[in-house]
């Protein structure tokens, strides 16, 4: 029969205590933008310039000095002398004077001289003659320069993700390549001798999901994985895994072996690996509660639940936020409000993730928790994102607002 | 000057008129699940077997015959013979008689003749044998065959993209390979002769940011991209790339010289490659007016706004849906309610989309417009998602629900 947990923490001990105790490569490559989706940045990306660098026209029309258009209407038009078309890419170096104008499209530069632009909507043209039929006031349809975005704004921040929008904004300013941080190693393996991987089921047995479900998140997140399958459950086939899996790796995770009756299998093999050992053992989390930390030559080591949905959900809210915090990396989190559709009960002194449902209704987003049994994998396949219940609540009711993480 | 659009569509028109009009190939591969991150599935995936596929224990504990335990209490134990101990992954044959008991750990299974398990906190042991503690009824922490997914329940449907969530759950069943929808190829080009991909800029000229952006978005929808960078402005050169383009992938994306002085050459060149051409010319929408559909070969042709804004939006609310649309993909949106800060102006008669912020704030999910010029580059950079203004609505006020969109 198992040993009971040696000590149950609180996950918000758990993560500065393990920041402490372990180290994690921040290294740094140069790469083409082109190829820097989905990775972090290393530096402070900032604008180089003050964007847009020219004023410039927000809509096809005709630049004039706006004082020339006063009592300009339908009923009055006013002429002015057409000197040509200013082309996108270019810059007419000509001046306006009184009463003359230049044909401008959308994003064309302002020549000199002129204040505003008449939308071609309230023109007409005849010949070399253009008549203005709206009055416009100074800067009316003009961009000033640096509307936009001022130079040394920053643009992107250390460890921001870069996404396909940030490609754009570091492109208006020309950025070809950018220094992102490497991504770290994570070794990835399931203990258990119920497990396979394949073939047809024994009475009791059970497929090995949690090394392809860790090793997933780990890829979305940006990691690299090396994925080493199911492990016996034995003292010496784990001892000899997670020393393969460190000496390749900067993180291992393990999952399985932390509450059954093979507990002391992981923590005893995880101690066998030098000082400190297991650090964390167990934690006032449901589902989660038997997770095990333990630090081996600096390097973390994670013995996840061999439960599905407490190992994901203990990888998303304790795990990544560890290994995020540590190299820099912010996590970029969907947070919204949502009502519950029902009471959730909670036991205090434990903190709490329930699987919802998010239900967009009358103007209103509901969340409706799924509630499961710990080894339920339904909420992973129909959820849509994470309830938490905070370790002093004693529940929460019907009709509350609660915080939703959409995943 | 530009001439003026020759016709103007509503995108809700756009979308069955383009479908109808192009081929794309939907080419399947079966690949191992390891590596399907992210992929389409080819294929309803079914559950097959019950989940859980025999009755589990919910707690660390002592299974029994419920009957057994009436009365039980810290006042009146009731003593249990101990048979053993059921392990994680193997099936106890011998069955229950009365007043006897197996430990079994979370997850074990239940031995035969039991129909309850007693948690271990309400007993004591005493050698071999178990004091019962708590009352224990039918069913009592059992969790039933099939309880968490039946036999042939959908898990994930045909063109769902797979997450680590739809991993755990096809590993459940120990899905080993599946069949995913073959990636599309895109290629992206900019023209304008304003354009530069590096280097100082003269007046009046900007750096390409779009042939990036559109790339990043493609692949991030995890379609294959050849990005062939800025094309000179001019007829024969447009002829040419898009010729190039279209012999080598499926779908084909251009950018700039939609509605400025080069606006003819798209035009002309699209039409030049064969019927039926251009077929749309200008959407309803702001921003993204001057968008422009074409076909040759039945293969899709998009000249995107060279606006990064407007080309952005239109990628992301048509483009995409169109795409998606005939290879059978799901777009799962993360969509909300939420509260605008401000009132939004809009002109009736056309969709309008504007970048918002995200504000979580007393239990209210408060979006803030950003408003913006087309050629804002900064909505991108710092927005949280999209608010999408109906085709007849004359504007929002602030304190109305909207839907928004996040990304």
């Amino acid at each position: 029969m198992p040993k009971k947990f040696l000590t149950v923490s609180k996950s918000k001990d758990v993560i500065p205590k393990i920041l402490s105790l372990i180290d994690l490569p921040i290294e740094e490559e140069e790469i083409d933008i082109e190829n820097a989706l989905n990775r972090y940045t290393a530096e402070d990306v900032v604008a180089t310039f003050d964007s847009p660098p020219f004023r410039k026209s927000l809509v096809d029309g005709f630049a004039v000095r706006s004082v020339d258009t006063k009592g300009a209407s339908p009923g009055n038009p006013i002429p002015f002398k057409l000197l040509g078309e200013v082309h996108i890419g270019t810059f007419e170096h000509r001046r306006l004077n009184p009463s003359e104008t230049f044909f401008i499209p959308t994003g064309g530069a302002i020549v000199d001289g002129a204040d505003a632009v008449v939308m071609r909507e309230y023109t007409e043209i005849h010949n070399d003659e253009v008549f203005i039929m709206k009055e416009v006031s100074n800067e009316e349809n003009v961009l000033p320069i640096g509307e936009d975005i001022k130079k040394n704004d920053v643009i992107l921040e250390r460890g921001e993700r870069i996404t396909p929008r940030k490609i754009a904004g570091m492109r208006n300013f020309g950025v070809k390549s950018i220094r992102v941080i490497k991504p770290i190693r994570i070794g990835i393996f399931s203990t258990g001798d119920e497990l396979r991987d394949e073939g047809p089921l024994k009475q009791g047995e059970i497929y090995d999901s949690n090394s392809y479900t860790l090793a997933a998140e780990a890829k979305q997140d940006g990691f690299i994985v090396s994925r080493y399958g199911i492990v016996k459950d034995n003292f010496e086939s784990i001892v000899s895994m997670l020393k393969k899996s460190i000496s390749q790796n900067n993180v291992t995770f393990m999952s399985g072996g932390t509450s059954k009756g093979n507990f002391d299998f992981t923590v005893d093999a995880i101690n066998s690996l030098g000082k400190p050992g297991v650090v964390i053992h167990g934690m006032h989390l449901s589902p989660g509660k038997p997770t095990v930390f333990g630090i081996a030559s600096r390097k973390l080591i994670v013995g996840f639940s061999g439960n599905p949905l407490a190992s994901f959900l203990v990888y998303r809210n304790i795990v990544r936020t560890i290994i995020f915090k540590k190299l820099g990396l912010k996590l970029k989190k969907k947070v919204i409000f949502a009502e519950l559709s029902e009471n959730i009960p909670s036991r205090k002194g434990r903190e709490e993730y329930i699987i919802g449902n998010l239900i967009n209704k009358d103007g209103k987003n509901i969340v409706r928790p799924m509630f499961s049994e710990s080894a339920f994998i339904s909420p992973l396949l129909y959820g849509d994102g994470i309830i938490t219940i905070p370790l002093m609540s004693e529940g929460l009711e019907k009709g509350e607002r609660v915080v939703f993480e959409l995943w």
